[in-house]
């Protein structure tokens, strides 16, 4: 800016350098990078397999009555003003009712609390427990967005590592010398993403017993909670809650395939009622009423569309999951530099391990996700996005002849750069 | 919480007190307060005249257009997915253009960042300046969410008066005595919430032009945008925007009478690209990375309901609040212990003095407001809620004839508990 002299004006402000590096922690913020590096005169489109949202492909069109729901919803005009702090409470009971099918206790409504999308859910949750000095526990690989907003409240977060050859499993061990007198609580994320993986009753039953033994609650993000399709089926981590307190984080974005209707949910699954007793739920309440809310109409046609999507829709989807996965887990068997260590058997998502030494020109994940872009229009996620380097992570949730022409894309990639 | 011997076992998590503090400031927690003061046994409806919502009124009843473009564009099955960071394209070129009207230089998409609400952006606005050391100046009195994003993410906020007797205009000397070298911004809410007042093109001049000499920049509250019925026009910040970088912040909500469909923006009215410059825009850029969305077909119907909205209803609803503005004005004159130094002349909102002298038994605002509730199931903001002890915030968007009842149980109150 100049001013009247035609010198350059000091402003008494500047960006705020904390936010950046949080944001730069963000999928959002890699896999715009990567939208970026495409080339314009790539007359393919280009392949998106670098989320998790499928909602714009034809074979995934969200049911018909979820549709209705919202528009019945709208043209009541009964829903066009503010929501109350915690949700309606006809979404929050509908909810409640929802969950509890798969759990051993009921819910109450005054358990849920309605969040803009699980992302929201995930906010409030390391808002309610940054104290000073505190830490929290996240999975590696993981969902980076953890890391951005407990980095954000300065709310130190410590890895534990996933393990591979283990389907994922959770490395207990590590979970235990990781934890100190000011560790708060632990993330899992199942069923996973970044890995696919679905976990077994016993294995949430010990993780629920090591988060006992260490006096910490278990946060469990269940946003592709009942997309399963291998041989286990999804367990809530709630079916648990008696044996140490579990905060849900869900949605209707993944198994409805409306990500952008932003309506999600955080839920004390907390039989014995420890988050009241340590005014957690207060507190949950507070960060609320310092937040936005999901749009008032969406949330007033969450009943409908929780008591009325039928199971042809849900197993349709399911069904197409279930091939999708196995090609990309056959595809891969292919292709010499990369390599998968677990099929897939949930979410939308396979972790794949990439081995740069049998490529010629490329030295690791990000600099291959950013060639791939930039030569095949076709968008992966890497590895070190989600924590861990020389990893990719491949969402096969996209229209299947998409997906079929981004593996060939990726075949053709990878050997035009492979190693003579 | 009681572990396997019975005892009442230590959890390693505790509520975060901040927060509890932050959230007491919002207007939400005060008025859930009250509304749970009210009397269940009433069997009258409790009348709303607490806060900015009127649109559950059948004469408040959004625009036809506006459902209609909401329902076109869920049912086209294109907006299910996730949203950019900034929101999409078309609405941020239709909030571009529909600003621009007003201004004397155009609007760039670019400029436009799409908000859950206008609340989303007084969030972002406080989360980017808040670099530690830096204060901002809030009005008192004003709307306190600046306050609690402001105390939560440690941004020092002080101050200045609005001055009753001048039209709730800005004390400017008041404003330069406060700033400081760590001064970043100043804030006004314009039309007025809580004061219902409306600034002339020369005060507003005036507010740029204090800016620009002490180097900061103008977060300009324009929510109420457009909602005025007294002698003064709406004038956007933004017109100053040359003299000193404004940041607009507005919404659908008001206007449109849809405060629960949560979309909003923030705008760079800075045609001299001093936010470019100083990197501000890629801080909110950054913030917006981890922050959550307005929802995508909510954003999508955007354009046509900015474009088809015709100025029948617009002039309606602005008859409705002029009619309903002089109504509660006169009737104020008969109640002894309320003074309204000011007609408002825009937003939906009355601030009166009260004098609690006159009374028998209520010592203050907040009793006033707490007896109010339980006795006459009538909801009235305390002043102190809004930085001003032993003032009223009276709302008057309500329906009329709940506004006339509202009034009756007014009078009868302060008459039941006037000193003999």
């Amino acid at each position: 800016m100049v001013n009247d002299n035609g010198d350059c004006k000091k402003w008494g402000f500047s960006a705020n350098n904390e936010i950046e590096s949080a944001s730069g922690l963000t999928v959002r913020g890699v896999l715009n990078t990567l939208k970026n590096a495409t080339n314009p005169e790539d007359e393919r489109l280009t392949i998106p397999l670098g989320h998790g949202d499928p909602s714009a492909f034809p074979s995934f069109i969200t049911a018909q009555v979820a549709e209705d729901a919202i528009v019945d919803s709208l043209r009541s005009s009964k829903f066009n003003g503010y929501s109350s702090t915690v949700g309606i409470l006809p979404a929050r009971r509908s909810i409640a009712e929802y969950l509890s099918r798969d759990l051993p206790y009921k819910l109450s409504p005054d358990d849920v609390f309605l969040t803009i999308g699980c992302t929201q859910a995930i906010e409030i949750a390391m808002m309610v427990f940054a104290r000073p000095g505190a830490n929290i526990l996240l999975p590696r690989p993981g969902f980076p967005y953890y890391e951005a907003c407990a980095g954000y409240r300065k709310l130190e977060y410590r890895h534990f590592d996933l393990s591979p050859d283990k389907g994922w499993e959770v490395d207990l061990e590590a979970v235990e010398a990781l934890a100190d007198e000011n560790t708060v609580g632990m993330v899992i994320i199942n069923p996973g993403n970044p890995c696919g993986s679905v976990y077994t009753y016993e294995h949430l039953k010990k993780v629920a017993e090591t988060a006992k033994k260490l006096g910490i609650l278990v946060i469990a993000d269940e946003v592709y909670g009942h997309l399963t399709f291998g041989s286990n089926p999804f367990i809530p981590m709630g079916v648990f809650g008696s044996i140490a307190p579990v905060l849900t984080l869900g949605s209707i974005s993944k198994r409805w395939m409306v990500p952008g209707w932003r309506i999600g949910w955080l839920v004390a699954s907390d039989p014995n009622g420890v988050f009241k007793e340590t005014k957690i739920v207060d507190s949950i309440i507070s960060c609320l009423n310092i937040s936005g809310d999901p749009a008032t109409f969406i949330q007033a046609a969450i009943p409908q569309i929780l008591e009325k999507t039928t199971d042809d829709f849900f197993n349709n989807a399911i069904t197409i999951l279930r091939n999708s996965a196995e090609f990309v887990y056959d595809q891969i068997k292919d292709i010499d530099c990369i390599t998968c260590p677990h099929k897939p058997e949930g979410s939308m998502f396979v972790m794949v391990k990439f081995n740069s030494t049998l490529l010629e020109d490329i030295n690791d994940d990000t600099e291959f996700c950013l060639q791939l872009a930039k030569e095949e229009s076709l968008v992966i996620l890497p590895g070190i996005a989600v924590g861990l380097k020389n990893w990719l992570r491949i969402s096969f949730a996209v229209e299947p002849t998409s997906l079929q022409d981004g593996l060939l894309r990726l075949k053709a990639f990878c050997q035009r750069h492979a190693k003579k």
